[in-house]
C-alpha cells in the first residue's frame, strides 16, 4: 500500500519553517516518517518497505518537497543507502540494516564528497585499508554529509589499494567526528556535517562493494536513487511555489484591484505553470524507464533532475517576485523554497557537470565516438 | 493501420530546402501524402481516415514536422476542418467533404484571421448574411489563410445577425479572389492566402454552426486540433535540430578538435535535448488526455503548443549557432528550421495570448474567481 | 574631497559576515561611516556633505555595496531623506536635519510602504491631520522601513485632507512605536522595521510638502533619489560576485585542473562581466544626466537600478554556482549577496512596475499617447 | 565635418528591403555613401576620409545598420581594410589604396575565413609563395568574403613559410574565382562571396604584414575595427526594431485596444529598451577607450559587439513577436532584421569564442595564470 504522504504532509506543514529557523528536523519527525512508510517506500515489504514503484516514490518526494526540502531529503539520504544496500550489498547486509533504515529507525547517510574534490567522486582520498581477512580501517575527511548530525551509519566511498570502494561505517565507532554545518544558504534543516573518520575500524563485513566497483556500481546506484527523488522533490516544490504564487495574485489586492488581474502576474503565473508541468512529466518519464529497467533511465534521470531543478529555482524566484515583500518574510515557505532551491542546482550532480552527461547521451544518439 | 510517416518523410526530405525556395508544396506531394494515409491520421475509416489515436497523429506531424513545416501544416490544415466537421457537421457535410479531405483529393482552408482582429477571432467582421431559408452570402477578407492559394474548400469563421458562425465555402465560387502571400519569414512552401469573400453565395447546407457557436463550437475545436498538431510539428522541428547540431559537432574538427568536445557545444546541445524531450512529454501529455476525453486536454494543448514553439525557437537558434555559417546558408533545414520556427511562436495563439489562458487555468486551480 | 570608501570598505568587509548573521549594522560603524563622509556624499559643505557629484556618490555606493548591502542601504536613506530635504525643505528643516544626517550623527527613515500598498504609494492612508495653524497628528502603520530599529528621525508619507504630504517626525514622540524585522530573505543588517504612528503629535514646522505634492514632489526625490543609490550598490555587488567567482575561479582546482579551465566556468564569468560592465555604463549614464541635471535623468535612474538588480540578482546566482558548496557556506558573502540581491528586485520598484514605467517612456519617445 | 548619415540613411531607408529581395546593394548606392563620406568616417583627411573619431564612426554605423545591416557592413568592409593599411601599410600602400576605399571608388574586402578553420584564423592554409624579391603567389579559398562578389582588391590573409601573412590581391587578376553566395540566412545584400586564388601573382609590393605578423597584427586590426563597427551597427539595428516595435504597438489596436496597453507588449518594449541602452553604453564605452588609445579598448571592443549582437537578435525577436502576422511580412524591416541580427551572433567572433576571450581578461583581472 502506498504511504499516505499527503496525510503526512499536511499534519506538518505548518511545522517546516520552524525546523529551518532551527536547524533541526525533530527526531519524532523522523520516526513518524517511517512509520507512515514514507522512507522506504520502494523497499521490498520483506526488508520493512512498501515496495511500491519509483512512480510512488516520486509522488512521495513530490508531496514532500512541497512541504520542507529536509524532509525530502531525509528519504533521499535513507533512500540512496538502502537502494544500494538492496543492489549490491549482501543478504547478511540487507537484513542487517535494511529493515531499521526503511522503517525509520536508523538515519543513514552518504559520505562520498570530499574536500577539494567536489563533485568528481573519482578523487576520493578516503582510504580503507586492510590486508584482505581481518577488519578495515577507514580514514578520511567527508564534507556536506546530509543528515550526518544525526546519522546511525554512514556509507563511505574511499579507496582500497588505489580502487574505489563502499563500506559502511556505524557514526558510534571511535573515531568518527561529526561537525555540523549551520547557517547555510539552504536545506538547514537537513543537519549537514562534515565528518572525519579517524582510523575508524569497522569489520570487514561491513564493506560493500569489492575495490574497483566503488563508484560504478554501489555509489553510482546510490546517486542515481539521489537524482530521481531530489529531481521530484523539486517538482513538488516548484508546485508549491506555484500554488503559493496564485494564491497570492488571487487574494492580494492593490486599490481594489487583485494583482492576478495583472497580465505580468499572469505570465509569470504561466511560464511557472508550464515549466513545473514540463518537471513533472520528464520526472514521470524516469519513473516508467525505471520501472521498466530500461537503460535510458539513467540519462532520463539525470535529464529530470536537470530539469525539476533548474526549474525549481526559477519558480521559485518568480514567487518570491509575486509575493514581494512578504515573500522574503523569515517564515514564508516561498523565501525557504529560493534558498533551499538553489542548492538543488548544486547537488547530486551540478546544472553543469549534468550537461556534459547529457550532451555525451545526445552525441552517441547520432553515433560519435564517445 | 498507423500511416507510415518515416517512409514518406525519408523519400521527401531532400525537396523541402527546395519547396522552401519557390514557395510551394507541389500537389503530387499532397496528393501522395494523402495516399500514404497521412492527411486524415485520426478520420474514423468509415469517412476514409485511418482511425488513429491522438498520439498516433502526434508523432506523424512530429515525423513530418522535422522535414518541413509546411508539409506539416498541410496535416493541421487538412485536419482542423475535418475535426470541425467530424465533431459539428451534419451527416451530409460530413459525407460530402471527410473523406476527400482525409484521402487528400481535396485540400481544406480554415479562414479565421481577418485585418485588425489578430488572434482576437471574436471581433471577426465577415459576414454570412441570409433570411434563414435559402443560400446564404459571405462577405468578408480574411488573411493568412494556411495553404489559401490551392484550397479548394474554406471553412470560414463569420458573424450572422451578429453572432459567429462558420461555414464552408468552395473555392470556385464567384466572388472568391485568392491573393497569394510570397517571402513571407518563414514557413514559404505553405501557400498561405488573404482571401476575399465578396458576396459569395453558398448554399444553406454549408452552413456548419448555428449562429452563437461558431468560435465557442466548431472553430474551438479546430484550433484545439491545430493547436495539437503545431505543437508535435515543433517537436519534430526541435528534434531534427537538435540531431543536425549534434552531427555536425561529431563530425565537424578545427585544428583536428570535434567542435563536440568544446563544453560550450555540449551544453547547449544538452539543454536543447532537455527542453526538446520536456517538449515531447508536454505533447504525449496533451495526447493522452485528448484520448481520455479529459477536459483538462484543452489546456494541456495550449501548454504543449507554448512549450513546443517556444522550444522549436529556441533549439533552432542554437542549431543554427552550432553550425555556424554552414547553419546560414540557403538550403540549410536549420536555416529554414530557424524561419519556420519563429512564426510557430505567432500562429494558433501566439505566445502572450497562450500564456493568459494558461494562467487563467493556474488561478482556477487554487479557486480563485474567473 | 571624495570621501575614501574604499579604505573604508577595506576596512569592515570582514565584518559583513557577522552584521548580517547578527541582524545589525553597529552604531559605531554608523558613525564611522559618518566621520568618513560616506553619508554626506552629494549634500553640500555647508550642510556637513562632501559637496561631490552623482558620479561620485554612484561610486562611494557601488564600493560599498561590494562590501554589504546594508551599509549601501545606509547611504540611501539617508541620502534619500537628505535629497527630499534638500530640494523641498525649508531652510530651517534643512538647518535642523540636513548636518546631524550628513555626518551620520542621525538616522533618518523613509516611512512610505503600507500594508496593502506595496509600490502603490498614491493609495497611502496614513493621515496627516491638523487645522492648518497648530500642531499635527500622524496615525498610520508604515511597513518596511529601512534602518526603521534605529531611525532617528522618520519622514513620513501620508494625507492631508485626502492630498498626499510628507512629515518629519521623530522616532522618540509619543506614539511612535518600532517593530523590528528579523531573519527576512535579505538585507538582514538593514534593521527594517514596521513602525506605528499612533496619533503623533508634531509641530507643524515638520511638515514638508504642502498637501498635494507629497507623492510627486518629497517622495518623487527621495524615491529617485533611492533608485540612484540602489542601482549602483548593485553594480558593486555584482561586481564583488564576480571577483569573487573568477578568484575561485582561477585557485580552485579538482584533480589538478583549475575550474576556470572548464568552458562553462569561463563562459558564466564572461556573462557576468558583461552584464556587470552594461549596469555600471547605465549607471554612469544616470550619473551624467543628473549632473546635467537633464529631465531624461529620471529615467535612466529606472533603467539603471533595474538593470543592475536583475544583474546582481543574476551575477550572484552565479557565483553560488561557480563556488558550489563553498558558496553555500553561512558567512561566505556570494550566499548572502545572492540573498540580498532578490531583494533589489523588489524593493523602490520592483522590476515589474519599473517596467511599465519605462515602455511609457519608450511609447511617449515614439509619440504615442500617454 | 562629420558626414550626415542621417540625411543618407533616411533618402535610402524605403529601398533596403528590395536590396534584402534582390541580394545587391547597387553600385551607386556605394558611390553615393563613399561621396557622403560614409565609408571613409575615421580615416585621415590627408587620404580622402572625414578623419572622424571613433565615436563618429560608430554613430555612422548605428544609423546605418538601422536602415540596412548590409550598407552599415560596407562600412565595416572598407573600415577593415583602411584600418589594416592605415596602421601597417607602408606609405605607397596606404597612397594607393585608402583614398579609393574611403571615397567609395574601390570595394575593398577582407578574406580570412576558410573552409574548415571557421573563426580559427591560425589554421589557414592559403599559401603567399615567393623567393623574397620577385612578385608572390597566392593559392587558397576563401569563404564567405563580405562584398567579396564586387570587390576590387583583397586583404588575403595567408602563409608565408609557414608563417601568417596578409596580401594585397586585386580581384581584375588572373586567376581569382569569385563565386556569389545567394539566399542565405541574413545579410543578403551584402554581397557575400566565396572566392578562390589559383595561384594568382601579385607584386611583392601588395604584401602588407611581414610573416608572423599576419594576424596579430594586421588582421587584428581588422578584426578589431570589424568588431567596433559591427558592436555598433546592431546597436542601430536594435533601435530601429525598437522604434518599429513601439510604433506598431501605439497605433495598431484591437476592438478599439491599442497593443501599447497591454502590460506584457509594455514589458517587451522595456526590456528591448534597457538591452538595446545598455549595449549603447557598451559601445560608447569602446569608443572612449579606442579614443584614449587604451590598451582595455581591445576587450572593450569585443564586450561591445558581443552584447550588441546578443541584444539585436532578442531584441528583433522581440519585435517580430510585437509585429506578430505583420512581422512576418516580406519587406517588413523586423522581418530583415531578425535574419541579419542572426548573422550578427556569428561572424566577427562568435559568441562563444567572444566570451572565452573576455573571460581570460576577468581572469587576468583577479591574478590568475593565462
Amino acid at each position: 500500500m502506498t504511504p499516505d504522504a499527503t496525510g503526512f504532509a499536511d499534519a506538518v506543514r505548518g511545522e517546516a519553517a520552524g525546523w529551518d529557523r532551527r536547524g533541526e528536523l525533530p527526531a519524532e519527525v523522523r520516526r513518524a516518517a517511517g512509520a507512515a512508510g514514507l522512507l522506504g517506500v520502494d523497499v521490498p515489504a520483506r526488508y520493512g518497505g512498501a515496495g511500491g514503484t519509483p512512480y510512488e516514490l516520486g509522488e512521495v518526494c513530490a508531496t514532500l518537497g512541497g512541504v520542507c526540502g529536509a524532509l525530502r531529503g531525509l528519504v533521499t539520504v535513507q533512500g540512496m543507502v538502502a537502494a544500494a544496500l538492496l543492489r549490491w550489498g549482501s543478504a547478511a547486509q540487507r537484513g542487517r540494516w535494511l529493515p531499521a533504515l526503511a522503517r525509520g529507525e536508523s538515519v543513514g547517510a552518504f559520505a562520498a564528497t570530499e574536500p577539494g574534490a567536489g563533485t568528481d567522486l573519482a578523487g576520493v582520498e578516503t582510504r580503507v585499508d586492510g590486508d584482505g581477512e581481518g577488519p578495515v580501517t577507514v580514514s578520511g575527511v567527508k564534507r556536506w554529509v546530509t543528515f550526518g548530525q544525526v546519522a546511525n551509519v554512514f556509507l563511505v566511498l574511499g579507496t582500497a589499494a588505489g580502487r574505489l570502494t563502499c563500506v559502511f561505517v556505524e557514526s558510534d565507532r571511535p573515531g568518527v567526528a561529526v561537525e555540523p554545518v549551520t547557517g547555510q544558504l539552504g536545506m538547514r534543516a537537513a543537519q549537514i556535517a562534515h565528518v572525519r573518520f579517524d582510523a575508524v575500524r569497522v569489520p570487514r563485513g561491513n564493506v560493500v562493494a569489492s575495490p574497483g566497483f566503488g563508484l560504478s556500481h554501489v555509489a553510482g546506484t546510490a546517486l542515481d536513487h539521489g537524482r530521481f527523488t531530489v529531481g521530484w522533490g523539486c517538482v513538488g516544490m516548484a508546485e508549491a511555489c506555484l500554488g503559493l504564487a496564485a494564491r497570492h495574485a488571487a487574494d492580494r489586492t492593490q486599490r481594489g484591484v487583485p494583482l492576478a488581474e495583472h497580465q505580468l502576474v499572469r505570465s509569470s503565473l504561466a511560464r511557472a505553470a508550464v515549466d513545473t508541468g514540463a518537471a513533472r512529466e520528464l520526472c514521470a518519464r524516469a519513473a516508467r524507464l525505471r520501472q521498466d529497467r530500461d537503460p535510458v533511465a539513467l540519462t532520463a534521470t539525470m535529464i529530470a533532475k536537470y530539469a525539476a531543478a533548474r526549474t525549481a529555482a526559477s519558480v521559485s524566484h518568480s514567487a518570491v517576485q509575486i509575493l514581494g515583500s512578504a515573500g522574503c518574510e523569515q517564515d514564508n515557505p516561498v523565501s525557504r523554497f529560493f534558498r533551499d532551491a538553489k542548492v538543488m542546482e548544486i547537488i547530486e550532480g551540478s546544472t553543469e557537470v549534468t550537461e556534459m552527461h547529457i550532451a555525451a547521451h545526445v552525441l552517441r544518439d547520432v553515433g560519435a565516438r564517445p
